[in-house]
Order: structure tokens, then C-alpha cells, then sequence
């Protein structure tokens, strides 16, 4: 079987240089193409690339997705700001170039997406659930956007099934100690030097406790997941949002 | 929709009597038996059971479910001691009564269920994988039967997507700290006043940790498990091994 | 060595009825007196208590100090509701009384006690500092008294050493999932069935964390803390607030 | 106030190259030469060094400290290898060079002393004391020297109270799951890839929990640690053991 030849796009970043790596480690993957900011696009179909790896900037990313969606390569997104107009102008351009995937991943991690999918499967068997994610103080938001989105995947889980308002008498709380609510659940942000990205998500019932808990403490952790994308793309077509959608669950 | 008229059998041990006011307090459910160790096993008969719930001793259990199969009563038996030649015959006996169904649990906390149903999936993405228990000190066996159980479960998902042996360079280990190995899985077993019982299973990648914790801190953890086999095991016929079986995963 | 003649006041109560159990088991005590709330205070003189252990309400409890103390005999006490005012009253009692003691001990449990006094004494080594308190969801209040001590006592600590705010890069928190803060320091409240009280305190520092984790399962959990005290107060005078002033550290 | 001069040892390795950095951006010191194992030692002299930092190998450190200390050098030592024999000789070289220092430091992690020294203090309080320890896989012994000296720190703890052995009803434990035992308390050793090094403390009473827990993430955790011993150690003399002995607890 052949290799599949990768060009990796945003190749000077944190991610970038790490994703550089790892392809050239991977087993059955050839780097192809290394794209810094300065490079053309023409690069990635001069070097014939199967699957191109996008890891740029938000005002950069539609544009580059765009151009090789055009030219049929299938794509792997590890940057943020696809909003919902440009995700429906993506699959727009998608249906008219069938064939072709991309997958949008605002997680590369497997344990963080594993958390997730478990935390939806567990939601309906619990009276009580919330989060605690812990990243370092130099974050910018509050809380992390994957704490907001299990919030509202376990959210609708327990809507699906039925369940009720989680268990709550809190009468005094005059300086917001229960947190962020987000769609009924609960979800605190923890900033600690030394420690990089957290996330923790409890489940309780009576007489009983599951916790979930995911730790990144590097950027490696997310290689993995890209590896794992780049291998899978080939047999699919059209947009997927989340790294979830390729793994076997 | 008419009620499911319930039996508990066994119900003065510390299961049972908690089965007892878990089941009169469920909704759709009502209790018609409460059979202790002195009691004929007619009185289910006679009390028009739906379902019968096996709380009692490992050397009664076998005849106790002979019995109620016998006589067309679905079951669910929380009661060890279920080896390999006697879940064998109740096969047999099961095939010969169609429509019958029995549910044996070796552990009725969905959490501990749903943990170890993770720990299958969650195998095959991480290079390392353990197990730590923490139980009571007044536990005669290490390590607990569910942290086996979960170790042997984790092995067959790495060994199935062809994962290697753990990483472990451990040249010296004078006195036993690497733990109870079980199918290449590393096992702990903590002892410990005012605990109950927990599990902690531990999954490592290069920079990402992935942990599943499942505490339970009194009998009333099982009710819960219980009510759902109670209400699920009348659209079921055969044996079924293990809560899991039961759950929407 | 002769026995330490004990009454406990509020028997009837919830950790009234642990502590007569526990006190009748403890090496070296006599239970002699167990009163409920109908019973007149002069029962403790009658059984010749040297201790009495008061864990009655509120709006009882001052009166029911004082007496004691009026009558020279040392007073654990359990309530709450002791506030400045009442306090000062009560050191101008003892000065009235030398050689009667009485400790106020808002949590006898040792382990919580211990983490406190731990987590003062580690705030100076590290730049960040957070509380986590979990507890069971009929709480009325968060976040939890205990929680709001142990921030304050980290934040005095990092006070006096000199350390500069907790580094926190945060720009948008718009729900609030940064939680409380309690001078300077953030405590975070979950509210979670199955739980009793929990308290776990994070210090992070470059490249290290430090977390020191306290779990009360049970009103046993207090036990261990009044039978220290009901032997230690025999060899005290004057009040004391807390029950880390009766422990060897 | 005039700067500490500050000699690096060994400053070629890994702790080294890091130890240089911290010096050479902390306030009050000077980095005033950093030496490789090439260097004569003659360096730390020509360059008027009032403290060496000696991070080389077991085999070069003897020799090391013991030219500093015959020329008056406060010296700060995290090399491995100081046995009885070699700590012994040292006392007596120190006994003849009154007014210098030697602090040697089996682990400059704040958090790791921190903890131990914690332990110590708790253990009497509690009936069951047990270790858990997580490192990376490559990792050669097992359980960690840390987690040996903690266990050995909490049996001296308890003995001095006269605590009983910790309560441990195991009958049957054929794979050894309860791990190590060091003076009557089981330590575990977890090896997972994607961590570094990690201690877990736990200690059990009737209803109650105490964990302390200390992470090292990265080489840069040390730093601290190095930093304060070589403030301090101008102001001692003699030899000591162990980081405990240079922090305010």
C-alpha cells in the first residue's frame, strides 16, 4: 500500500511544528509540503499531497480550506472561528465537489473527545453533573470552549432522557461561588501556573460517583488525533465537525 | 400501563432490605414479596410476581433461580458464586423456557458499569493502561473482582487492535511495587478506613492522561441498576451477564 | 489514672447520638450524662461531669456556655452560630473563671482541620492558589464555611510573605465560571448527590502542583476530633477557636 | 544589599542547564561561572563564587564538595549517590571547616518536601497510611526513592505514637496487587506514559479521607527549590539533609 503524502499548512507554529514531526515519524505518512506563512498554496499541489493539514490562524483558515477544496484534496482543521456561516458556506462548496472531506477538529486530543462521548453516555443515569476545568493563567477566556461544549452535550443528553433539573438548594451564594451555568449545568474554571489544560466532569447519584477526567499537558498530546485524522480522511467525504466523527466508538 | 409487580428474595440481608424501599419507592414499580431465608419460594407464586430480585447466599441462588425459570419468572440475581458450569446450566434451562429472561449482575452500580464500558473503548487509543482499586480494610481478597474484571476487559481491546505490551522499563522492583498483573495489565489494590469502594483506571499518551474514577460509598449505589434491570428485563428472554447488557450505551 | 466523667448536651441530635456512642467507647471516658433538649442543664452537675460536649442549636448554645463555664466545667462545643459579639462575652466569662477552658470547634474533622493548617503553611511556596469544595446539593449555602476559612487563611499567609496576586490572564468570564473570590483567592462550589463534604485546595507553581484533598463521608468522620478534644481540655484554660489549637503540629 | 555570586557545577546536563537559567534571572543572584564536566574547579574560585550549585554524578560529587568546602564554599548539592559512608565523611570535613554549608537535596520540589513533610505530621491521626506513586515509563526501579522515604517518614510518624499496624483484613492476594511494603506501609508504583512524576498520600480514618497529592511536571519544578536553598544557605553552617531543613514550616 502506498503512502499517504501530507502537506502540513501553518508548519512554524506551536502546532504546526509539532504536526511537522509527527507525520515525518508516522508510520505509512510522507511529508510532502511544510507551508510557513509566506508560501503559496501552489505548494501543496505541486508536491501531489493526498491530505493537506490546516493549523493556521482564523482569518486565514477559510481561504486556504477554500482553495484546496477546489483543487480535491482532502483536509484535516485544527483552526478555530468557523462560525456557523462559514461552516455553511463550507458544506456548500463541499456538495459541489463530492469525493472531497474535510474535518474541522476544535480538539485534536483523544482523551478530551473520549471524555466528551462518555460524559453524553453517562449523563442519563445521574442526578448531578457539572465541570471543573483547569487550564494555565495565562488563558484569555473563561470557561474553556470545551468545558461549554460537554456542558451542553450533557445538557441535552439529559433533556433527550427526560431528566429534571439537576438537584440544587443553594439559597446564599452572594459572590458566585457555583460557577458558570451553561444550559443547566454547572461549570467552574481553576487557573494554576504550571498546569496547561484540565478537565474534570462529575457525576453524581445516590451513593455513587463517576469522575472523568482528561489531562493535556503538552502539545504532543494533540498528534495523535491529527495522525489518526489524516489516516482516516481518505474514506470519507464532506464536512465533519469534531474529531469524534472519525473514531470508532 | 399496569405496574411491575416486583419480589425480592433475600430481602432481609443488606441488599435486600435496601432493594425493598428502593422498589416500593420507584415508580411503575410494586413490591407484592419480601421473601426471607425462612420462606417458601411459592409465596412469589402465590403474590402474582412479574419479576423476581435474588439477594441471597451463593450456595441458595442456583436453586432459587432454577425455580422461578421454572416457572416462567423473569430475575435478576445480584448473588455470587455464578462459576462457569452453573451459568451453563441455567442456559440449558433457559433454552427450554422461552420468553424467560435472567439478568446476572456481579455489580449493580452503573457507574462501576459505565466505567468499565469506557475503559474498553478508551483501550486501544492510549500506550498505557492501570488499574487502582481502594476498598475497606475489612476486604479478604485482593485485587477486587471488578478491578480484574475491568484489567481483563482493557487487555482484550488492546490485544483485539493489536497494541503492543505497556511501556515498562522497570529493571528493579525489590518488593512488589509494580502491583498484581492481570492479562499484561497492571493492578493496585489500596486498603483503606472509611472508604467503601473506588476504582480509578488510568490511560496514558504521550502528553494526554485519560482517568476514570467510579466511587461508591453505600449500598444504595446498586439501587439504582437494580430498578433499571427490574424495569427492562420483561422485553428480554435468555441469560444475560453483566448490567451492561441492559444499559442504552 | 482515673476516667474523664463526660455529658454530652444535644444527645438526641444528629451528631449528638454519634458522640454519646463514640464516647462510651473511648478508652478512658465515661459517658455520665446524655441530655436532650428538655432536660435542665443541672443534670451535668448532678453526674459530676469534668466535660461537658455541647452540640445543641444556635440560639441554645451561649446559655448553655455560659452556665457551664459559670460552674467550672470545660466546654466543647460543636454549634455554630458563635459570632464576635458572642465571643467576646465568652472570654470575659472565662477571665472571671481561670482554669475553665472551653474550645469552639466550627469542624471536628481532623483531616480538614489538618488541611487547613497544610494549606497555610504551603501558601507562600506557590504562585497560584485555589479552593474546589464539593458538597451534597441540600446545602443552603456556598460556598461552604470551611472553603471561605481556607481562603482566607492562604490569602493571609501570601500576605505575609509578601506574594503579589495570583496570576490570572482572564478577559472574559461572561457567566461567572471563575467563581467566588475570597480575598483574592477564587473558591469554586459543586453541588453534587452522593456527596457528603469534600474540600480539595490546588497550589500551582512553574512546572509543579501541591493538592491537598479532604473528604467527610460521615458524621463518624467528627468523631476522632471531640474525643482529642474532651482529653485535651482537662490541661487548658481560656478559649480557644478551633480545633487545630488541641492537635500536635 | 550586595548580590549571592553563584557558581553552576554540571552545567551542561539537563537540571544544570535549567539551574543556570533560574539563577541568572533571580532576583539577588549572580551567575558567576557555569561549569561543564571538562571545567577544572578552579573556576568557582578565579570567579569569587559565594555558592556552588553541584548538579554532576555520583561518581564526580564527592570530590566536588569536597574541594568547595575546603575552600569555604556554600555548596548545594542535587547529585545523586551520598551514602552513610560518603554523608559521614563529609560531617567530618565539615567539622573542621566551621562557617560553611552543605545542604544535599534528594528532591528540590517544594511541593514533594511540602507533602512529606505533611505526612508526617498527619499520620497519627489516621488509621490507614498508604502510598501511591505515578513516574513515565522508562523509569528503571520501582517504587520511586520519594515515595520509599514517605512511607518510611509515616512509619516513624506512627510508631512515635504508638499507632497499631494499619488495618489490612486481606486474606488472598495471589498477583501481589497490594504492592510494596516498607515498614509496614504498601506503596504502589503506576507507570504511565505522558507523566512525569507524581505521588499520591493517602490516609483513612472512620468516615473521613486526607489525600495529598504532588505533581512534578517538568524539570523547571526544581527550580524553586535550588533557588531558595542557595538564599539560605549563607546563613548556615554544618551539614543537612534534605530541602525540609531550609524552608520556614
Amino acid at each position: 500500500m502506498s503512502e499517504i503524502r501530507v502537506a502540513v499548512i501553518g508548519a512554524q507554529g506551536r502546532m504546526g511544528s509539532h504536526a511537522v514531526a509527527a507525520i515525518e515519524e508516522a508510520e505509512g505518512l510522507a511529508l510532502v509540503a511544510a507551508l510557513g506563512s509566506a508560501d503559496s498554496l501552489d505548494a501543496v499541489l505541486d508536491a501531489q499531497a493526498d491530505v493537506a493539514v490546516e493549523l493556521t490562524v482564523p482569518r486565514a483558515t477559510e481561504d486556504n480550506v477554500r482553495f484546496l477544496v477546489e483543487h480535491g484534496i482532502d483536509t484535516v482543521v485544527g483552526t478555530t472561528g468557523w462560525d456557523a456561516e462559514r461552516l455553511s458556506r463550507l458544506e456548500s462548496l463541499l456538495a459541489e465537489h463530492p469525493g472531497t472531506a474535510v474535518l474541522i477538529a476544535p480538539n485534536f486530543s483523544i482523551g478530551a473527545v473520549l471524555a466528551m462521548h462518555f460524559a453524553e453516555l453517562a449523563a442519563k443515569y445521574f442526578d448531578s453533573a457539572e465541570v471543573v476545568e483547569i487550564h494555565h493563567p495565562r488563558k484569555l477566556d473563561a470557561p474553556s470552549g470545551t468545558a461549554v461544549h460537554t456542558a451542553q452535550r450533557i445538557a441535552a443528553a439529559r433533556s433527550a432522557a427526560g431528566l429534571p433539573a439537576v438537584p440544587d438548594a443553594t439559597e446564599s451564594d452572594p459572590h458566585g461561588a457555583r460557577g458558570a451555568v451553561i444550559d443547566g449545568i454547572h461549570v467552574h474554571a481553576v487557573r494554576q501556573l504550571g498546569m496547561n489544560a484540565s478537565e474534570e466532569i462529575h457525576f453524581g447519584a445516590d451513593g455513587e460517583a463517576l469522575t472523568l477526567r482528561t489531562d493535556t499537558f503538552s502539545t504532543s498530546a494533540f498528534m495523535p488525533g491529527i495522525i489518526t485524522a489524516v489516516r482516516e480522511i481518505g474514506g470519507r467525504e464532506g464536512l465533519a465537525v469534531g474529531l469524534e466523527n472519525y473514531l470508532t466508538l
